[in-house]
């Protein structure tokens, strides 16, 4: 469990000038400053490799602040003192100045404060940078206490299972596994926390949840949004790579996971992992009766008109990149076995979703004349966060008529808190030295070892099957063909 | 299942000018015909005693509808429509012109509408006139068609285990069991019907609902009313006779019976009366350490000054009668053995509350810190009909932090339907033939056998272990410890 924040905290973050630093870290820093959570003695170290304005820098983060920030706009005065906090570093990644520079302010601050601060170093930037910083880091002694200096690594954690496995190669050679914060900012989502509560404290959840219950799962994380101005990247990536080997398989492990002996990192880490060492390897001729891929074809989301992903910024005019991807895994453990676990992902899709279903068998027990809706357990992440049962009751009159209906319990009517941002929980938890919603290297790299195989099997057929669907719709008929006879369509959508 | 409505019926009610018509049987029969639910040809005959002016009385219905029908003050024209229909017999029910009468108007109605009506013959009267009504039936040969006649006994029906007997006895000589539609209103009432529906269509409940997982269950019937006028006749019963003997017990049963094989009358009631022999019947001596007795002392209710149970009409100055009883009662079959079912009713409590309680077991794994709160199932029937989960969720925030919270289920939310009152519910399923909701006469005679030890232990030790209350409370202390070491408290009021 969490212990009290640390007493003094150096937080640096290479890639300042990123769209993620400016819409997700600074305005996850301020309201974890608002809420009293970071320490007293704190400084925010921005490095970026260009040159600017500090004042300018810190009001274009305020601007930043008050268009994403949960809070909304920062009150002045706090964001000034917020603001005092924060220092800028012009420097290359690859040169050894930037390092001579950090380390230097590192060391004032914590001369100034008579004590070694706890150290974070958030790597927002681009893969390619990943080991030339944490070489700078390793060279010039700046991360060296193991239990004080802390990395943070976005995703993508590799390109594919042999890139993740040396780029965790080589980063254990400059810190050990234990510095290093993995970060899957879907497992800082409060529902996808509430998960394990949910299932672990209660009595009435787990004795139901396996093979002889649960009829099949649906994980479905459906993105409204294009591609946009990520074209660049997403076009070398695409859906497998950018959410199911990561979002979506930890949905999946969270459901699918074993009761931990505690609630603690390791134990956890331990437990999801066990899952996704269960998960069904498929060989080429399955991934193609198992997983659909397609890409959206020019369209309209909420009437307004939607290009093609071929006609988008950056992406090869005959790209084959998938958009979209619905797959059907499998556990083989006791307690999965032949339950399928359906996976959906997608841009341009009609509306911003994130929802699991859990679909229970139908009832052996048959007395009503009414047709019978099996039960659904709905744990609904985004837009709502909300739990709900769907259950057979009574339609109130004269006849035992049955009509299914909802049983809920949604957190944002449950309790007037704001509920936390992803990364405010994260970042609180590096700064704590907890791990545990963080990927360990075993995590990253059974979750590879499940997507190769498909991720070989499209490269080497990469037309074969790639289907194509209107922007605005909910996907290829043929993602529906994939949940028979389990289920004629996806709930969400 | 029910059938559809009779073509032509004929409605007689017995005590026509008491309270019950007046309360529940007219403002039933005008929602019934409201809703189109009564025969389009139909009489409703009433008998009484008194000498009336028939419009005066028809009137009185009319007000008697307009205060206590849930549809609200009655359409004049359709109340007219309703009262054509409507016609009065004066007559002594132990007087032979009294069943003539009745005979001859019976008889005009079906030749009129050339067919023989389906004939409800409704004894709202005092339990002493119950045979002799019977016998002018049976005499004038005006209820002996197997098929199309029934009769309606309202409780109670006994005072015991053996005038229950002779009065089956009785009343099986001159009708044929399925005839005799024992009526324990109770069963009609919406979330009772739901109860069957909640466990035997879904899939999720009944594999938690036994001893396994469930710890105990609470039965209340709270009532906030006092003896009031009833003084005569309760003081004489008492609530183990009043409320538990029927009500409760009844309750008990659509919670711990086995699944019908059908939804259907004789299947559904052997499946509760089956519940019924395997309750544990107490010897003398625990009686007296599983259930707890008292009567209500001067208090107030929502500061209503209320005197003492001794200082109410019609009740004897040194009254050892019963307003009050907590008694927890076991089942012993491979379902349930050693689960108590603990069982509560009382007058002048402070709320009107009818609640089950299901409480699940404390799950085995520990791996929070926090405690928790076992899983608790809470079906109200009154005041709101609702169904809720009470579980484990983490608390918004930055740790993992417990708290219970609900998810629920509320009928008047769901439904824009008005939910019908249970006498609506039991008129019509009499109407159409259908028994399921109605006490079959093992049902009735297994019941009392589980509360004859108790009304034995009393009879022989009126004042053992006589508890008081303060009107306006909850009831004694011994009602909790009764619940040790399962509850600290009742979860109701």
């Amino acid at each position: 469990m969490k212990q009290t924040t640390t007493n003094t905290a150096a937080i640096t973050i290479f890639g300042a000038k990123g769209d993620l630093t400016r819409r997700k870290l600074i305005p996850a820093l301020y309201n974890l400053f608002i809420g009293n959570h970071l320490p007293a003695i704190c400084t925010i170290i921005c490095v970026d490799f260009m040159t600017v304005d500090e004042n300018e820098f810190k009001n274009d983060l305020l601007l930043g602040v008050n268009e994403f920030s949960r809070s909304g706009k920062a009150d002045p005065p706090t964001w000034s003192a917020f603001a005092n906090k924060i220092q800028y570093i012009q420097g290359d990644f690859l040169n050894e100045e930037t390092f001579i520079n950090l380390k230097a302010k590192l060391d004032v601050f914590d001369v100034k404060n008579k004590q070694r601060s706890t150290r974070m170093f958030y790597f927002a930037v681009s893969p390619k940078f990943i080991e030339v910083i944490a070489e700078g880091l390793y060279t010039h002694q700046i991360a060296n206490q193991l239990t004080k200096d802390r990395i943070v690594v976005e995703k993508p954690f590799g390109t594919d299972l042999q890139s993740a496995q040396k780029l965790n190669r080589y980063l254990r050679k400059r810190f050990e596994e234990k510095q290093i914060y993995r970060i899957d900012h879907y497992l800082g989502k409060e529902t996808v926390q509430n998960i394990l509560a949910f299932r672990f404290a209660n009595y009435v959840f787990e004795p139901l949840w396996n093979r002889n219950y649960i009829d099949h799962v649906q994980i479905n994380v459906c993105e409204q949004v294009s591609v946009g101005k990520r074209g660049g990247y997403y076009d070398g990536s695409g859906a497998l790579r950018d959410m199911i080997q990561n979002h979506l398989l930890q949905l999946l492990c969270v459901i699918a996971m074993d009761s931990p002996p505690k609630y603690e990192a390791e134990a956890i880490r331990n437990a999801k992992v066990n899952v996704l060492k269960q998960v069904r390897i498929y060989k080429e001729s399955q991934v193609f009766t198992n997983v659909v891929r397609a890409q959206y074809k020019e369209g309209s989301i909420n009437n307004i008109p939607q290009h093609a992903y071929r006609k988008e910024e950056h992406v090869a005019k005959n790209s084959t990149t998938e958009t979209y991807v619905a797959a059907r895994l499998f556990i083989d453990n006791e307690r999965w076995k032949n339950v399928p676990f359906y996976l959906r992902t997608g841009k341009c899709m009609p509306k911003q979703t994130s929802m699991i279903v859990l679909q229970f068998k139908d009832s052996p027990n048959r007395i009503f004349k009414d047709d019978i809706v099996p039960n659904r357990l709905v744990i609904s992440i985004q837009p709502d966060l909300e739990i709900s049962l769907l259950f057979e009751s009574k339609v109130p009159g004269l006849h035992m008529k049955l009509k299914p209906v909802e049983m809920d319990f949604t957190y944002n009517q449950s309790y007037t808190e704001a509920i936390p941002e992803a990364y405010e929980a994260l970042l609180l938890d590096v700064l704590n030295g907890d791990a545990t919603l963080f990927m360990r290297a075993d995590q990253v790299e059974t979750a590879w070892k499940v997507v190769m195989p498909i991720v070989d099997a499209w490269k080497k057929n990469p037309s074969k099957q790639l289907l194509y669907y209107k922007a605005g719709t909910s996907g290829p008929k043929a993602a529906d063909d994939l949940l028979k006879p389990f289920a004629d369509q996806w709930f969400v959508v």
